[in-house]
């Protein structure tokens, strides 16, 4: 694939150079034309005819077949919907339940803090004295005992970048008699992965970001085929029923990882998304993490050669980082509204953490080096330093 | 409001009676120019800056107090997001501890499938014995006793458009100690409710049905601000904790109803759902009420006059019925096919129950003359009785 052509699928604001795609991914232009074709000749045209005469209800297999393609899942292990801290919460709750003699769930204290807080939140409603331990992401593997009932982890962190060696901590994991769930969030579009190989539990991801679905694009979840039918569904829904439309008054889990479906689907979401994946379908990930690492090396080589005051948060070695690179500096928030205001969108973590996420697909060697000399330049000048920098924002 | 005239509002297939808005509404001719202003303006002008730039992030909060406003809710007193299965597993899972010596869920017989789904998996989950009793309609006001920790049910029978009581059946369950969770999926822009007038505890609902926010639009909740203070969020996602972009790595719920969002708000469904409160905010619910009465008798006299070997499954007295009328026919899916066929739609429930909405924002007295004169003429020529109307198909 050659990446210089794809970002013409993409439609990006003029004269910006988008390097947040790590949260919320461009939007392919196809998107528009489909949605519109959804809504008028789907929703409009077809009205309740659409959920079979326009496939509406095989979306998240369909879709989820698709995704599944990008993190080495086998067909029909894999099924969209819902939003990624429901997912966490069917995997944890999933999985608990098939570890009934221990009570820890072992994470990091890199993880995304909304998959802390679900596991939180379901630790709560069980009652069962689970305990969540979060040490530093270094040290994960060390903690990783018999005492462990589920590893759960965020392959890639959404601050530094860092990213875990899945392959060795599932197997440890599972060494000690662990399950592992593994969020995808930073991970699928951004990296090659392969649960199959690696033999992974659980995972889950979202679509918005590197997988360019749109702003709240649904979720997904994989389950390993050699455990699916015994998971217990918790979030049992209609649309995870073996006959949705027997409307029996008892739940019977589909067959597969159909069981993790709950309600109807976001339909205007997953036509959106569809689209995304139509570029997705032709992309060879090895290719994509070559390109990705190019981008991203050449980036820390400008901004540590041209950049003062800032310091790499994001490891050094490429095969420990996902597809993004962090800096962190002072006066980070200042300096990134100050970016942002002249067209380099990155984002900002606190403390002091400027992230900047790589996307071969719409992003090139030529969008890297100007993003450089603008960071060089705001911070050469000091031209961060207004008061409108300053002012913190809810989100950014 | 003068309701000829909002029919315009709407975008309907040329030709075709929609007698299925309670199952999907029809789509609100402002929909699709919203939603790509929402693209291309938003989403591929914005980027991530979408979130606070284009008020994405309040959504959740700013449509739950429109459709707060057609069921009585007041403003912060409702929050959309999800699905309504996993808002009924969320009001559920706050409900129960609530009531930490009883054990019993109260329910019917005619509650929608997947809401006593979601309650067999909650129990499953807790393990702590809870029972979930499932008398017929008419017997669940007897089964109110003080062993019942939480009586939940949907105020409109999916089936057969039986209304319940919902003042009365309320006012019981707290006189017996127990809470109350009420599913509005057939309520919410169909008939009156009010939540506050009738102390309801919990309710959540769906707005893809009469409210026409689209097929899988999200669903809400609500939760009485007397008791949201003292909810237990179990999914407890990050937007749904006090200070979300503080990345903290404990939960701590926002303070009132907005601890019962979860994940990522769906912003393209939440795009299409603002178009069609345009609408309901400025539509008096005693008024639609009144003429979706109207209508509904319209039809129950025309087809009982016309229609041989069809019974009336629904309540005589309107004021026991919701806003759809249900007739039995031994060959009601051939007969609801072949009513499809020739451009009346309803749908079909299993055994034997052919369903039809009446939306009066987009149906008159001349729809339903024509849609009886059509069902009459198909049952007196026997024209359903063809193999292809007998073909059963998944959904329907």
């Amino acid at each position: 694939m050659d990446f210089s052509r794809t970002k013409a699928l993409f439609d990006l604001p003029e004269g910006v150079i988008y390097l947040d795609g790590n949260s919320l991914g461009a939007m392919p232009r196809g998107v528009p034309e489909r949605v519109e074709a959804l809504l008028r000749e789907e929703w409009a045209a077809q009205l309740i005819r659409g959920w079979n005469a326009c496939g509406w209800m095989d979306m998240p297999a369909r879709l989820g077949d698709r995704v599944g393609r990008l993190i080495g899942a086998a067909p029909g292990s894999v099924v969209m919907g819902d939003t990624l801290s429901v997912k966490v919460h069917q995997a944890l709750a999933a999985a608990l339940p098939m570890r009934p003699d221990r009570r820890v769930i072992l994470s990091d204290s890199g993880n995304f803090p909304s998959d802390l807080y679900m596991a939180q939140g379901l630790a709560g409603l069980l009652g069962q004295g689970h305990e969540i331990r979060t040490p530093d992401p270094q040290d994960v593997e060390a903690a990783i005992t018999d005492e462990v009932a589920v590893l759960m982890l965020t392959e890639v962190d959404y601050r530094t970048g860092r990213r875990h060696e899945m392959a060795r901590l599932t197997a440890k994991a599972h060494a000690h008699g662990a399950l592992t769930i593994w969020d995808l969030a930073h991970s699928a579009g951004a990296v090659p992965v392969d649960l199959a190989a690696v033999d992974a539990d659980f995972a889950v991801g979202c679509t918005y970001k590197y997988l360019n679905g749109g702003p709240g694009a649904p979720a997904f979840i994989y389950v390993a085929p050699r455990l699916v039918d015994a998971v217990e569904a918790t979030l049992s829904g209609w649309l995870g029923h073996a006959e949705p439309f027997a409307f029996a008054p008892d739940y019977a889990p589909a067959p597969g990882v159909g069981r993790m479906r709950v309600g109807t689907p976001p339909v205007l979401a997953l036509a959106a998304l569809e689209v995304a994946l139509d570029i997705w379908d032709e992309v060879d990930m090895g290719a994509l993490r070559a390109a990705s690492v190019a981008l991203s090396e050449r980036f820390i080589a400008g901004v540590e050669a041209r950049c003062a005051g800032v310091t790499l948060a994001s490891p050094r070695d490429a095969t420990l980082r996902g597809s993004q690179v962090s800096f962190r500096h002072p006066q980070g928030y200042a300096v990134m509204q100050a970016l942002i205001a002249e067209g380099v969108i990155g984002d900002f973590r606190q403390p002091d953490i400027m992230r900047f996420g790589f996307t071969p697909l719409y992003l090139d060697a030529g969008d890297i080096d100007r993003a450089v000399d603008i960071l060089a330049d705001i911070l050469a000048t000091g031209r961060w330093d207004r008061p409108a920098f300053h002012a913190r924002k809810a989100v950014t």
